[in-house]
């Protein structure tokens, strides 16, 4: 029957009862005939919980030290819903991510998985036995605990299943999986059967939060099949994998909307590579992310530059800017009432006129758009914050992705 | 300067202020130039609190799924101590039982400590760090995380400072040091600069809680000087280390009291060796400690057989008993009004008499003598609870253990 990875987050095993839950699903999956690896994140708000510990003795903990308190409540939920599986009658063991074989690099706080040594894990299987994979960390080349950031457990449990050639990583949310759109912004969103692993993700990198991009990249690049499914029933959710293009029906897949950016203006500036240059180098070495760049044609020498960056790095961000700017002539303006919007579509790329369409229906309703980027599988709009919900509906009846009368 | 072992147990790390508390006599202690390991605890009642996670979830946890939630109370504590350390600018690492090279053996929720291998620890103090090792845990052969039992945190300390061939092993506690009496009993007890290992390791058999036996076994077997010591000050406590017998100035080094007793006697049994084998293998079977044992002169072939249980197991004590009497015609009698008091000195293998001295000190007081059991550095007393902290008053003073007048 082939071995199964599921993963839980933290909202799944928040408390007894659902502990309880999780337990019978994997119980259930086992008595299937599967050999079954379970990947589990901390329950609910415990990594919270051991950050605000720390702060309490360092503002600013050693990054290793971190990890060696963060790991520790991963530990707990696989040690709990163990005991769970076990009181169901099961066999059952679990292990951390250094005991499973999850070996990473030395980036304490945020590191990325080198590869996972599935011999532990398989040698458990062997047994008869469910395993239990402690999600979010891993071992280090020092022989260290490392975390790996956010969404890491999703990215563990693509890995598990890669390492071990596993027939589907199951991965349980609290949707029933991935949609045309958000549910709760359009109505007539569709949950999508299938979605190739570029569309997702740009999904997930366009503001739909159901899977962390990391782990879709590592299943592009094995080859995993991701299934992602509600922890509340047993209905099929949305199979995430590669899609041939013959296969491909529609020109767009979903649409997606993010508010979490703002827009920076820089008005007047040289139009030369060396200021260019020093604005982008500036802004990347405090570590700040630029998204969307937009640049209006030179006129004299000096030009408008537009950017977009994180609402929470937009400070940060514009005192960069002050600093770099100095005393010369050229102006800034922040503007922190933008979303973006976003169109995603593998078809997009052997189908041209797809931008302009889009332009078509925001302009329809009236909508603004500020910024433009785009790339083989999307196109992205800058537009007021407070009207990108009825652009995304809008889009979502340009594209006929309502459901059919 | 040498390597000192530091041991703190979970009260003296209970709180923020607690473990800065620590980190301050570690930075202290290391700044006199010398090489440190810390182990330490879990902080406060972290382990009660994680057993009942672990309850909620299953009545009866597999013990290798338990030791897996326990071992994160330890995790917790080194990680915080570590950061506490690191923000008082001294270069620190922490690392788990398994990191540190803590190898035990199989048996989860009280294993035993196989060996240490040093290595890792040696490497990070060889960098100039202070090294926080967790107690209370450790690596199976089949790399997994076991747990130690009661004082594990003792052991752990001292069996690393013999790894390390350490100059001293402190262990820290809320009292300053080994004391002729508990002087909550007896106000004039004197604090012991120096006691045996025998003796030490009798007074904690016998009720003194300061250390827990099995770290001073491991103390003897490897000559480990133990320096138990207050939390709260800077004054020297007590050495516990082998003691030459010429340097042995008293008899009776010590008098400890252990109220956690109670008799059973058997009137009328049966003097037959069967008889006798079939009670002690039934309550050995039954994971019943027996204590002291007295046995009357037989006669026409019946006995009374009185021995100890302790007060938890009297009831499952009786209940065999009882199974085992079925319909014979011989009695079954419990007091659960009994405490043992005993006296301890090396001295006492070459001194006759002491036993003798003893009961007198306890009739001149009016207390009567339930029960005798011996051995080569120790006599205890089985008396009426209730009387028996009077005992321990009359027997500091006859064997001149109280202040010089």
């Amino acid at each position: 029957m082939g071995i199964i990875v599921q993963k839980y987050g933290g909202s799944s095993v928040a408390d007894p009862e659902k502990v309880m839950a999780v337990a019978r699903r994997v119980v259930a999956t086992a008595r299937e005939g599967h050999q079954v690896v379970v990947v589990v994140s901390a329950q609910g708000k415990t990594t919270d919980l051991l950050i605000a510990k720390a702060k309490e003795i360092s503002p600013n903990p050693p990054k290793r030290e971190l990890d060696m308190l963060l790991a520790t409540g991963e530990q707990m939920s696989i040690a709990l819903l163990a005991m769970a599986i076990h009181a169901l009658g099961q066999p059952v063991i679990s292990l951390t991510g250094p005991q499973g074989g999850i070996l990473t690099d030395t980036q304490h706080t945020k590191a990325r998985i080198r590869m996972v040594d599935g011999a532990r894990i398989r040698q458990e299987l062997d047994k008869g036995q469910v395993v239990i994979v402690a999600g979010f960390q891993g071992l280090t080349p020092n022989n260290d605990i490392a975390t790996l950031g956010r969404g890491g457990s999703d990215t563990t449990a693509v890995a598990v299943a890669a390492a071990l050639d596993a027939a589907v990583c199951e991965i349980f949310t609290d949707v029933d999986g991935v949609y045309t759109a958000d549910p709760r912004i359009v109505p007539g969103a569709r949950k999508l059967k299938v979605i190739d692993y570029g569309e997702m993700l740009e999904l997930a990198f366009q503001g739909a939060k159901v899977l962390q991009p990391r782990s879709v990249e590592v299943a592009a690049v094995y080859g995993v099949t991701i299934h992602v499914r509600s922890s509340f029933s047993d209905e099929e959710g949305t199979l995430v994998k590669e899609v041939g293009s013959l296969e491909r029906e529609i020109t767009v897949t979903g649409v997606a909307a993010d508010e979490n950016w703002s827009k920076v203006t820089l008005v007047g500036v040289p139009s030369d590579v060396q200021t260019l240059c020093a604005v982008f180098s500036a802004l990347a070495q405090a570590g700040i992310n630029v998204d969307m760049i937009v640049q209006a044609a030179a006129s004299k020498g000096r030009t408008h530059l537009s950017f977009t960056v994180t609402r929470e790095d937009l400070a940060e961000a514009l005192g960069v800017i002050d600093t770099l700017r100095a005393d010369q002539d050229w102006e800034v303006f922040a503007d922190d009432n933008v979303a973006k919007v976003s169109i995603v579509g593998a078809g997009m790329m052997t189908n041209p006129g797809v931008a302009a369409k889009m332009f078509e229906a925001l302009t329809q309703v009236d909508i603004p758009v500020f910024v433009v980027s785009t790339s083989e599988i999307k196109v992205s709009c800058l537009v007021p914050r407070g009207r990108h919900l009825e652009a995304v509906r809008a889009l979502h009846t340009k594209f006929e992705l309502d459901p059919e009368k």
